[in-house]
């Protein structure tokens, strides 16, 4: 399947989107950029190729010049019925011919590039052994926020995103979850995604008692029990577009303490939400949060940053951590989600997804923050 | 899911291909191997993140020196759970740190490395700039057959996927084409091949009449007709290795024109099965079946190469391909798949993955290559 069926966007919005990805390189001072396929492809022009193999597919934006898709010929067909086709210009290659020697063919022999992060290392070497005047940085070193500020459209089907991640929330804490295994529920979480409109399940997280310590435990064989807390972290996308919410919810009564560590996180991630406004440098977010688990003593069982931009992708630039000076900008969408994780014990990770507004944040995400009691 | 809880393989397997592997960077001046999340990965170690992002994940293999997987904190209790982890050292990195300085710690300031293909562009350039002094080349450029010779365990585990999708194909056989959509033919085979073992299913092409002639249509809207060519090509991977076979089926009496068609294809598929033995470069498979439709007439409708590799993946080297002049191994495993494509009319593929015996080659599928008529 290729991501152009499910498109809600025009060749115009396509095209706008090249250009000002073009504009965004000279700026830059790069001659150009080079797109592989994956997100970066698919929020410039519309277009994934039926599958990633190592024939080169390469979309190269230059600014003042009309865009250029190289593609396999066998692939062809497809490409041009991608959504943003009309906007570029097709170049096929054949198989046991050099698809470096045409892509060089199509590039200032001593320009620097920027190019997708995920293109691969195979292709960046063959570009750099047949123009070796080039420079390359990768476009999130380069231009990290090109795909970072959503347009209007964006932002509804990002909201439309998490206001199924919501429902399938509101669903998920009427399942019975003591008894059952941690995959079962997470079964059940993908199953509702899926009946609220998404296309494609990224994860589904359901981290019980101990193993919610581990703040990358998927889902597993242990069956939860009386007394866990289970941290439920779920997402993918739903017409092209991410979700990612976490709750932590507790079954039956919680004891003090993890009715204490719930508030703290819930102080965290509240202190992270607010500390978001246009100019604030994203470290600024992941600091707010951090002091509130710091100040309490439990800064060393916070270990990840506080979050991750999300678009046609569910993780990717801007990112809220320390370092990151980057200013929010109106439009920009991110997860805020501090956590304390307390080793072989139990773990705490609350999250919504925020979009930086005129004069502060708005959450993409808005059931109870609360510790939820689930049976 | 990670890739680590379907491997039939022991630590001692995958500490033998570490090994094996470093010997064979050695052998070809290498300073060592950079093993990306991937296939690679899974065949050296067992294990495949949760996800594949932004964050670092990098094998280092060096002749004579421990295996050491560099991990994100976050997924280092996962990657210790990988069932090649105790053939391997593990040297985990958190947000906000710099894992390139941490992998160059592990690398020789001037070495020569070989790196995934698909290795991350970004990753790649973080290394170049850490290490000025290193020099990269693709794993399929410098070690183009690391995973290319199959051992009787991996052997066994291929000719289990074939007969998983010859079992598909005797069951499509069977349903109803006409006036149905190819999506849902296609929906058939990959229910065929979810039933008969395979956990992941690749590619379901289904390209009926005039989408014959696009090699790389996937599956449409298109009602199928009396009177259609279909190709029928389908795959993916049963217990982590693949499977890959191509039928070409017509709906009622075929034309003249397209038995013709159709047993030139199947000649030609004979010519490439009976160039296979051991010594005979790869290209000669190539030469075999072009010759065939060359001499026919039809050569500039076989528009792409003769053959791929197959393994964890099922797309990898050897290639069949013109310029490919790597001696054929025993062990080595690969489709042997000519097509003739008649723009706007119909298409012929026929394919069976070959593997290369002590004298000569065996298929792994045997379904009829004659051609069979469909309701």
């Amino acid at each position: 399947m290729t991501g152009s069926t499910t498109s809600p966007f025009t060749a115009d919005d396509y095209r706008a989107r090249m250009e000002r990805a073009a504009a965004a390189a000279a700026d830059a001072g790069l001659a150009g950029l080079l797109v592989a396929p994956g997100p970066d492809m698919v929020w410039l022009t519309g277009y994934a190729p039926p599958a990633v193999t190592e024939r080169l597919t390469l979309l190269v934006l230059a600014p003042g010049r009309t865009p250029v898709l190289v593609v396999p010929t066998l692939e062809a067909p497809d490409a041009a019925k991608a959504p943003g086709a009309s906007a570029m210009s097709l170049r096929d290659w054949t198989d046991g011919k050099d698809p470096y020697a045409a892509t060089a063919a199509l590039l200032d022999v001593d320009g620097r590039f920027g190019i997708s992060d995920n293109a691969w290392a195979m292709h960046l070497l063959g570009l750099q052994k047949a123009l070796p005047g080039t420079s390359y940085a990768s476009l999130t070193d380069a231009l990290p926020m090109l795909r970072g500020v959503k347009d209007a459209a964006e932002l509804r089907l990002l909201a439309a995103a998490g206001a199924a991640a919501d429902r399938t929330f509101e669903e998920i804490r009427e399942v019975r979850f003591g008894g059952r295994r941690e995959s079962e529920v997470a079964a059940d979480l993908a199953g509702l995604l899926r009946r609220h409109g998404h296309e494609q399940v990224d994860f589904t997280i359901v981290a019980s008692g101990p193993n919610g310590a581990d703040p990358h435990h998927e889902a597993g064989d242990r069956v939860i029990q009386r007394g866990d807390m289970v941290v439920l972290d779920f997402g993918g996308l739903k017409d092209g577009y991410g979700s990612d919410t976490s709750r932590t919810v507790h079954v039956g009564e919680p004891t003090d303490e993890e009715r204490r560590v719930h508030d703290l996180v819930r102080e965290a991630q509240e202190a992270g939400f607010r500390a978001v406004r246009p100019g604030v440098p994203c470290q600024d977010v992941d600091r707010a949060a951090r002091a509130v688990i710091a100040d309490a003593g439990y800064g060393e069982y916070f270990i990840h940053r506080t979050g991750h931009g999300i678009g046609v992708t569910t993780h990717e630039p801007p990112y809220m951590i320390e370092g990151e000076r980057q200013p929010l900008v109106p439009g920009m969408c991110f997860s805020v989600e501090p956590g304390v994780y307390l080793p072989g014990r139990f773990g705490v990770r609350i999250e919504d997804i925020v979009t930086v507004t005129e004069d502060g944040g708005r959450r993409l995400n808005t059931t109870t923050r609360g510790m939820v009691i689930v049976e």
